[in-house]
C-alpha cells in the first residue's frame, strides 16, 4: 500500500452489507464457522489473452492494520432501520473492538499472469472475518490488476520501447494516481511524471515542461535556450506550442549549442498532429542535422491500439508518453472480480461446499478449497488445473473446459509444474516477504515471456487453457444439480 | 478533501516537469513574475449536454496545506540528469522549502452546472506557483467533476428514484473510491454503501446482504428469516441467490412474519437476470399479497442508458443501486480538463494576453482574465457569457460561438445575471466559506432545474448557448494571426 495508507486502519472501508451481516452471523453465533472464500474474475479486460495482478501489498497493509477504532464504533452505533431503532447492539461493537484478523490468506504473488476464474486470493477463517474482508479485498486487486494489465499491454504495444506513464491529472483520485502508477510499473512501464510516487516507491520520475513554458517567453526559440542553459542535462523540448515543424527546427539550433556545451539534445516531444508524419519528418531534419541520438517522444492521448497502429505505419517513435488511458483502464473501467464463498465447516466438523447458482453456467461459482497449478514445456506455460488443494495430482491431472466439455487435456505428472497460490498469512500472521518493485516488475516480463506470444496479441487472441481438474467439476456439476433438485422439491 | 489528505502537504503530487519549470523560472529569475491561468475543460462529458462541477473542496485542503517539507526536498536533491548530475541547485530547494502559496484563486463552486471552455478556475499570481499547481488542480478537478456529472445524468435517467451508490469494490483505488462517493452524492445520489464515507462525510449508508449469507444457510428460506430475526428494521432481501421467482415467494414468506412482529419487508433487491421481466413479475407476487409498500431494488452493472431503457419498459423498479459504471464514469473514463497560461504581466507592469496555437481552433487556449456570466429569464438559464474581467458589460453584450461566428446573441443588460467564478483566495488566505456538502448537492439539483430539459437528454442534447463576448474574441483572433505572422516572419 502506498504510504498514505500505511500504518492506519481501514476497517469501514467497506460495503454497509458487509457489517450488517456481520452483525447476523453474530446474533447467531455463526462468527466462528470456518470458511473459504476466493477472490476472481470472470472477464479477460480490454478482451485481451491474459492480466497481470498487482495489489497484493496494499492488501497485507491493510490486513496487517485492520481494527475498528473507538470513532468507528462510535459511528457504527448511530446507524439506524427504518423503524428509528438503531441496527447494532453495544456488545456487537464491543465485539468488533475486539476482533482480530487470523485468517489464512493464499494468494497470487504481484506481477504473476493470470486468466478469468483462478483465484487470486484465498480467504479461509472465521466466517464473519472473511466476510468482513470482501469489499476492500476487491477494491485492492481489481484496480491494480486492471491497470497492470492494460500497461503490460502498452508495452507490448511499444515493442520494447521504453513507455512513460504520466496520467497524474486525469486520475481518479490523489490514490486512484498513486496506484495507478505502481501497477502500470508493474506491468512495465520504465518511468512516471508523478513525484509523489517517485519519492514514496522508488519509481524513477521524468519530466522537462509544458506548452506554459514557451508561451512565458516572447519566443519558442528563447524559451529552449532558457531551459538548456537552466537545465543543460533534461532538455527534450516540446515542439508545438506554435507550428510542430518549426519547432523542432527551433530544437536543432539549441540542440547545436548544448553540443557546443558537450550536452545532448535528449529528445522532442510530439503531443498533437499527425504523430505518424510529424515524427518521420523530425527524424530526418534530426538526422541531416546531426542528431541521430535524440529521441523522439510522442504523447497524446495515445493506448496500445493508436501505439499498435503507428508502429505498423513505421512512426519514428522512441518513448511513448501515455496518461489518461492508460491510469482509467480506457476501454474497460473496471475488472469484474467477485468474491465468492465456496465451503462452510458444518458444525459437526465437516467442510461443505459451496456455489452460487446461476441460469447462466460462467457465473456459478466454484466450490471447494481452490489452488491453480500451471504446468510447463521447456519453460513455456502449456496449461493451467484449478484444482481442490485436496486432490492428490502427484499422477498428473485431467483438465476440461466447464463451458465446453467437450474439450479436455491429460496433462502429466512428468512435467514441470508451479502452484500460483502462495501463503500469505497464517493465522493472521504475515508469513510472507514482500519482493521489491523492481523484483516484481521484473517477475511480471519474465512471466509474460512464458506464454506463447499469441495469447499477446490485441485482435483475437488465442485462449491459454485453463481448466479445471476433472473430479472438482464433476463435484461442481453434481452440486449444481443438487441445488436445483432442491428448488423444485 | 477526504479526511485522509487532511492537514498534510502534497506538494509532491505533480508532475515532475512543473518541478523542472519551477526551477528554470527560479533560476531566469521569473518567479515572481504575475501570472494568469485558467482550467477548463474541452469536451462534454459522455456526449451529454452539461456537467456538474465537483472538487473544490479538495482544492482547497490541498492550497490550505501546501509546503515542500524536507523530506521532499530530499528526494528532490537526489534527481539527477542524463549527464549524472543533480538537476537542482541546493538553494532552489531551499527556496522551495520556504515557498507559501500567496496566489489569488477564482473558482465556480462545486454542484454548478457548466460547459466546456468555462473556467472552472482561475489562478493568479507568481509565476512559479501558478505553474506547480498546474497537475493537482487538474487531478482534484477532473476526476470529481466527471463523476458528479455521471451521476446527474443516472439520477435524470431514473426521474426521480432514489439512486444509490455501491461502486467501492470496482473503484480505482481507496481515495479513488471516496472520491466518487462524494461526487455521486453531490451528483443527486441519496446514499452509499461505503462506511467510510458515511463516517466521514455524513452521506447515509444503506445494504443489507449478499449472497454469501443466503449460502451459508441450508436454504434461502432460513436464511432471510435469520436475517430478519436480527435485523427487522433492514429488510431487502437480495433474491436471486438460486432463483429470482422462488426467491420473492421467500421474501414474501418471511414478509409476513415481520408483518406479524409489526416491522416491514422493505423491499428485495434483484441482481441478475432480465430485469424488466422479473421486476414486473415480483411487483405482481408482492401487490397480490399485500406487499404493496415493498420497494424493488435492482441493480447489476447499470447506467444512465440502461435505467432509461428500462424505465420506458415500464419496469417496476423503486430503487436504483449503481456501482461500477458510475464510479468510473463508463463511457468517458476522464474529464479532458486542461490548465492553461492566458496572461502574464511583463516587467513594464503590462498585462501581456498569451494562448497557445493550434491547427484545430477548438485547441486554441482564450488568452485574458477571464470570468463567465451566466444570463437568466423567468429564473432559467438562457446563455452564458466568457468575457475578460475588465471588460465593461453594464451595457449588456453581444457574445459569439468562437467555433461559428455566424452565431451571435445579443443579451439585454436588463437581464438577470450571476458571474460564476467567486473568489476563494485572496493572496493566498482563503476566503470562501464552503457549504455543507447537502447544500452543495441541493445547489446541484437547483441549479439543474434553472436549465430547459433539452439540454439533460441522452440522445443528441441541445446545445446551451456559451459564446465569447465579442471584444475577447476579436482579441483572440487578432492574437492568433499575430502569432501566426511572427511565425512566417
Amino acid at each position: 500500500m502506498n504510504s498514505l495508507f500505511k500504518q492506519r486502519s481501514f476497517a469501514l472501508l467497506t460495503d454497509f452489507y458487509e457489517i450488517t451481516m456481520a452483525y447476523a452471523y453474530w446474533k447467531r453465533k455463526m462468527t466462528d464457522q470456518e470458511a473459504v472464500f476466493h477472490l476472481f474474475f470472470r472477464r479477460k479486460p480490454f478482451n485481451g489473452g491474459f492480466s497481470i495482478t498487482a495489489g497484493l501489498e496494499s492488501v497485507i497493509d491493510y490486513l496487517t492494520n485492520y481494527q475498528f477504532d473507538r470513532s468507528d464504533l462510535d459511528y457504527l452505533s448511530t446507524i439506524t432501520g427504518a423503524d428509528g431503532f438503531p441496527l447494532f447492539e453495544e456488545e456487537f461493537l464491543n465485539y468488533l473492538g475486539h476482533l482480530h484478523f487470523t485468517c489464512d490468506i493464499d494468494a497470487m504473488e504481484e506481477g504473476e499472469v493470470v486468466f478469468p476464474y483462478e483465484p487470486l486470493v484465498r480467504v479461509m477463517g472465521p466466517l464473519i472475518q472473511c466476510q468482513l474482508l470482501e469489499s476492500a479485498l476487491l477494491t485492492l486487486v481489481n484496480f491494480p490488476t486492471l491497470i497492470a494489465t492494460k500497461a503490460a499491454r502498452v508495452c507490448l504495444a511499444a515493442r520494447g520501447d521504453p513507455v512513460l506513464e504520466f496520467g497524474l491529472r486525469r486520475a481518479q483520485g490523489i490514490d486512484g494516481a498513486i496506484t495507478a502508477t505502481r501497477s502500470a510499473y508493474i506491468g512495465g512501464c520504465f518511468a512516471t511524471s508523478n513525484v509523489y510516487v517517485g519519492k514514496e516507491l522508488g519509481i524513477p520520475v521524468r519530466g522537462t515542461h509544458a506548452h506554459s513554458w514557451v508561451m512565458a517567453f516572447e519566443s519558442e526559440l528563447k524559451s529552449f535556450e532558457a531551459y538548456a542553459e537552466v537545465l543543460p542535462g533534461n532538455c527534450v523540448f516540446l515542439v508545438d506550442t506554435y507550428d510542430t515543424i518549426r519547432g523542432v527546427k527551433n530544437a536543432i539550433e539549441i540542440g547545436k549549442w548544448l553540443k557546443r556545451q558537450g550536452k545532448d539534445l535528449l529528445g522532442i516531444r510530439l503531443d498533437s498532429g499527425d504523430l505518424n508524419y510529424l515524427s518521420v519528418e523530425s527524424r530526418k531534419l534530426l538526422d541531416s542535422e546531426g542528431f541521430k541520438d535524440t529521441k523522439i517522444y510522442a504523447s497524446n492521448e495515445l493506448d496500445e491500439t493508436i501505439i499498435a497502429d503507428l508502429k505498423s505505419q513505421g512512426a519514428k517513435i522512441d518513448v511513448w508518453g501515455v496518461g489518461t488511458n492508460l491510469v482509467t483502464g480506457h476501454g474497460q473501467s473496471a475488472l469484474d472480480g467477485v468474491y465468492k464463498l465456496s465451503a462452510l465447516r458444518n458444525p459437526g466438523g465437516e467442510w461443505e461446499y459451496k456455489l452460487k447458482l446461476s441460469e447462466q453456467m460462467t457465473k456459478v461459482s466454484d466450490p471447494g478449497i481452490l489452488q491453480v497449478r500451471r504446468y510447463f514445456k521447456n519453460n513455456q506455460s502449456i496449461a493451467d488445473c484449478i484444482y481442490d488443494r485436496n486432490t492428490d495430482l502427484s499422477k498428473g491431472c485431467l483438465i476440461v473446459d466447464p463451458f465446453d466439455r467437450t474439450k479436455e487435456r491429460r496433462l502429466n505428472k512428468d512435467l514441470k509444474y508451479r502452484d500460483l497460490l502462495v501463503p500469505i498469512f497464517r493465522k493472521g500472521e504475515l508469513v510472507y516477504n514482500l519482493p521489491k518493485l523492481d523484483f516484481i516488475r521484473q517477475k511480471g516480463q519474465k512471466e509474460l515471456g512464458r506464454f506463447d506470444k499469441s495469447i499477446k496479441r490485441f485482435i483475437n487472441p488465442h485462449i491459454y487453457p485453463v481448466g479445471m481438474e476433472a473430479s472438482l467439476l464433476n463435484l461442481k456439476i453434481n452440486l449444481v444439480h443438487k441445488v436445483r433438485r432442491e428448488l423444485v422439491g
